[in-house]
């Protein structure tokens, strides 16, 4: 486990090594930085201003040999939301910051002057450079550039043009094994990182201490158990290497939950055109790969490359909510059109499900026409990428178009969109959506799980019955989990197969030599959930930031559903 | 005083008058309107969607002969703040509304169509006309068609096309005697107004029972001593009707107030070129008039007519603040430049306060530069007139402007531009920034009298000592003088001058046949507020809104003065 937190001042540019605090020493990923933020950012403070800070911690798992363990957490006070912000990402950077003991990088402070910087860190430390020669590239051509100029295996986090004009809706992008873009996507990391005015930071584990474990017998025991169970179940281990996440459209559509034309419908006449089968079967005559992952370890490879009619890369990582945001939500139907809008998206840094929900609002808007894929990607690409004011408008996320343009039919919660799962169909997730202290979430607690897929048992999607307290438990459990650096898709065995969810903890035990129980994991994610909740009340979010928009009191055919849940019945969520 | 309240439902294009319940019959202005608002309005509701209402009501005394008694209170769910608002305004409408026997005009509901509508106010009820003949208008050009169509005499509430884009920064205008403009300024019920499609309301008291008085000689009587006591007092009887509200520059730039560059500073400056007695020679060397009322039977006459170069009108009701903004926050040293501002934010219906925070937040980010008068018209003229993508969101607010652009030094409270008096230096208006539930307003607890005016005595402005309760204790007034109808001016005199206070209540009295004491008058204030407090903490406000931009921390020259005030300090605020 990293043994050091590293500060880095951006106001005087200067670094510290600290020894970990024994308060944080049992934490890592979300619940670490969580606790940072919670400790040590004013609640009310300007998220782009000195006061804010941006932490990097791995997980307590991150950098093992256990399956899908790369992922790191990015805590802030978001820019998007008002309320503190956790993200997670594959790719390489949080598995080289484990492997350099770090912990936590905290950085704070700001420039006070407009000149721009890079962050290197090595097992010397961090280095602070000035350093404007990339800014105004996009990640894709960063990556290229200093992979050519630092060697194809240093890590890096990067802001695109989007973080560098502070959007609401910026990334913290991360370079994935092959060099391409994964994201720290939710709640505008990439504009604190902007505020900062850090362009990238590398991250090089040469001669770092790497990962050692308490006892390594047991790790590896369990760690099989744990692959295992992966590899058995029928949504990591079948669903999700095949189709991808976009295996949903089908999935969602037959339920009645895939939300269309701006959630006006709950089924999609096209969805054969943008559908998971479909997708597939595009990339393998186009030989691209279907089944690709984002970290090194990943097993479930949900990730693809999606080639375009030449064969040449368009995008990977392309995520069924980002499918669905412009295919169903926004009337598109060629999934080429699509890619190229994500990875217009990646490159620039922006959230690719805050970025389809901007273009579904710019479409009620009446700034584009529904279905116009062509000039959703003129959008990102020339407005977007270049700040114009109506970029920045978008930029600045959905529920910015919509204060703008005067329009109300906005899909978010405490301003973040709301993805890609019908709350009056689907509504553990709405709960889900409505409580999450990230504002709306489907990874926060995803109810669609036990809704939809029956996985950890069922609860009737369109029955109020029993939904909050699976969102509850749900939240609880992702809480737990994201502080571990597993991808969250270890979730759909943890649930189905009892030796899966043993496992985890039990890897925890045998890396750090604890005895954690599965109560004493459960009390984990409820430390979390609090921690945040408790800044978000600081930071001025009440009850009333717990609710959805006021649209979907609408009927969404074809169940007619509505969102019919009291105040009083969303707000015993928060009863634990 | 008006026995009957109308309401015009704008879903189903239905009008209903009813009688006054008993609890509204001792109220007015914007005891009636925040009490109506609080009571039909979800505080949760979206402010542009369906469940909003917009609430028109004259004062206790409008349109009796007391002098000063012109004001028409507005009130609706804020789209600029997400709380409650009253705006005043001066105009002829409140007078004819009064006239009619309207107590209060209720709009409600939304078209579900885009379809624009007019609305004709007679003795015999309320008409509403699908009108889009004057959609896109400017309100001048609409004041003149509509008095060439209808008669000079006509009031008229409107929106410009500020309104009509549902920018949060529109005003609801009003016709004033010389069929110029005046505005319900603050908080954007122009776009409320706009999403209820409602592009102007005319209001004909012609045939209309009048005003009747239970106690005519005691009226008269008492509306002497009042009127008497406004001429006697030296602000209202000198200062406000030589040099209009611009008297202030010079006041506030000795104390070291004026806010200069983005509030970097407390004294600008080319002070000289753009104050209240600069402006008063330039307006008499040009023929135009100094002083001028803007209702009928006001006698303070702190408006004008201010000419160009050639005589020709280029604006009126020109206000310090506005002038202010541009002239010391802005740095533009051109009068004229700052009035052709003015009258074009009055045309396309924009507040002026917000207005010229706008630009000094887009000289911030860089949008133009600093003390470019002609490119601020240009933004104004150009951009904000027909709704380009960055005039929207400079129409949207400078905390629109703000976060779009990623700027933190934006000194907004509650999303509402702050006006022309420095906080850290006028500490009194600081709190009344801070506390008020309309968001940032001078007007509505104006500490700047005791602080630095000397008016009801004084209270130091450097110091922290007995701020809260002076803010305290002049909003509580002033909520209940913004119930009367008479013009917040009347304040100088009435804290000054004993006979003047009792005067106000003596002349309800002796309208209404009532008993009320000055105890009365200050319970009924605070009843205002706490209404009003009670539905902004319903609809998600918190103490943490109750607090001034972080940048409030800096030192201003040329006192060094710094915002101190704790948090608990400034709570202190709401024990009453």
């Amino acid at each position: 486990m990293g043994n050091k937190i590293i500060r880095v001042n951006m106001t005087n540019l200067t670094t510290v090594v600290e020894d970990v605090p024994q308060e944080w020493a049992a934490l890592g990923g979300r619940a670490l930085t969580s606790t940072i933020v919670a400790a040590e950012v004013p609640p009310a403070c300007e998220p782009l201003g000195k006061y804010n800070k941006l932490v990097f911690a791995p997980g307590l798992l991150t950098a093992t040999v256990a399956a899908n363990s790369g992922r790191l957490s990015a805590g802030f006070k978001s820019p998007l939301t008002g309320g503190i912000k956790e993200s997670s990402a594959g790719g390489t950077a949080g598995q080289k910051l484990e492997k350099l003991g770090i912990k936590a990088l905290i950085i704070e402070g700001m420039p006070e002057n407009d000149v721009w910087y890079s962050l290197h860190v090595t097992k010397d430390g961090v280095a602070i450079k000035q350093d404007a020669e990339y800014v105004g590239i996009g990640n894709y051509e960063l990556y290229r550039l200093l992979s050519e100029k630092l060697g194809k295996k240093v890590g890096v986090l990067s802001i695109g043009p989007a973080g560098e004009f502070r959007m609401a809706a910026a990334n913290i992008s991360v370079k994935d094994p092959d060099g391409n873009v994964r994201s720290h996507g939710r709640g505008g990391g990439g504009a604190v990182m902007g505020s900062k005015k850090i362009k990238y930071i590398t991250v090089d584990d040469t001669g770092g201490p790497g990962v050692s474990l308490a006892n390594p017998e047991n790790f590896k025991q369990q760690a099989r158990i744990f692959a295992k169970a992966m590899l058995d179940h029928p949504v990591s281990g079948q669903g999700l290497p095949t189709y991808g996440t976009n295996v949903l459209v089908n999935i969602l559509n037959e339920a009645g939950g895939l939300p269309t034309k701006n959630f006006r419908f709950g089924r999609c006449d096209h969805a054969e055109k943008i559908c998971g089968e479909t997708m597939h079967d595009l990339i393998v005559s186009r030989q691209g790969n279907p089944s690709h992952g984002c970290h090194p370890g990943c097993i479930i490879k949900c990730s693809q490359i999606y080639p375009d009619q030449n064969g040449k890369y368009l995008t990977s990582g392309f995520e069924y909510e980002t499918i669905w945001g412009l295919g169903a939500n926004g009337l598109v139907e060629d999934l080429d059109d699509i890619a190229r809008c994500d990875w217009a998206m990646d490159d620039i840094g922006i959230d690719s499900i805050e970025g389809v929900v901007i273009i579904n609002v710019a479409m009620e808007a009446g700034i584009l026409s529904w279905g116009d894929g062509k000039e959703a990607f003129r959008l990102i690409e020339e407005e977007m990428r270049y700040g114009t004011p109506l970029g920045r408008i978008l930029g600045n996320g959905a529920g910015s178009v919509g204060r703008i343009y005067g329009v109300t039919r906005v899909p978010v919660v405490k301003n973040q969109a709301i993805p890609a799962y019908d709350p009056r169909s689907v509504k553990g997730i709405g709960i889900t959506y409505a409580t999450s202290t990230m504002g709306a979430d489907h990874t926060a607690g995803y109810a669609v799980a036990t809704n939809i897929l029956k996985i950890g048992g069922f609860v009737d999607p369109l029955k109020k019955d029993g939904q909050v307290d699976l969102s509850r438990n749900l939240q609880i459990a992702t809480a737990a989990v994201d502080s571990t650096g597993l991808c969250i898709f270890v979730a759909f065995p943890a649930l189905d197969i009892p030796e899966a969810f043993a496992a985890i903890y039990e890897m925890i035990n045998a890396r750090y030599g604890t005895n954690l129980t599965a109560e004493d994991v459960l009390e984990f994610g409820k430390y979390v959930l609090k921690t945040e909740h408790k800044f978000n009340v600081a930071a001025g979010l009440t009850s009333c930031h717990d609710r959805l928009p006021e649209f979907f009191e609408e009927q969404l055919p074809p169940h007619d559903a509505v969102w019919d849940f009291s105040d009083s019945e969303i707000d015993e969520f928060w009863n634990f």
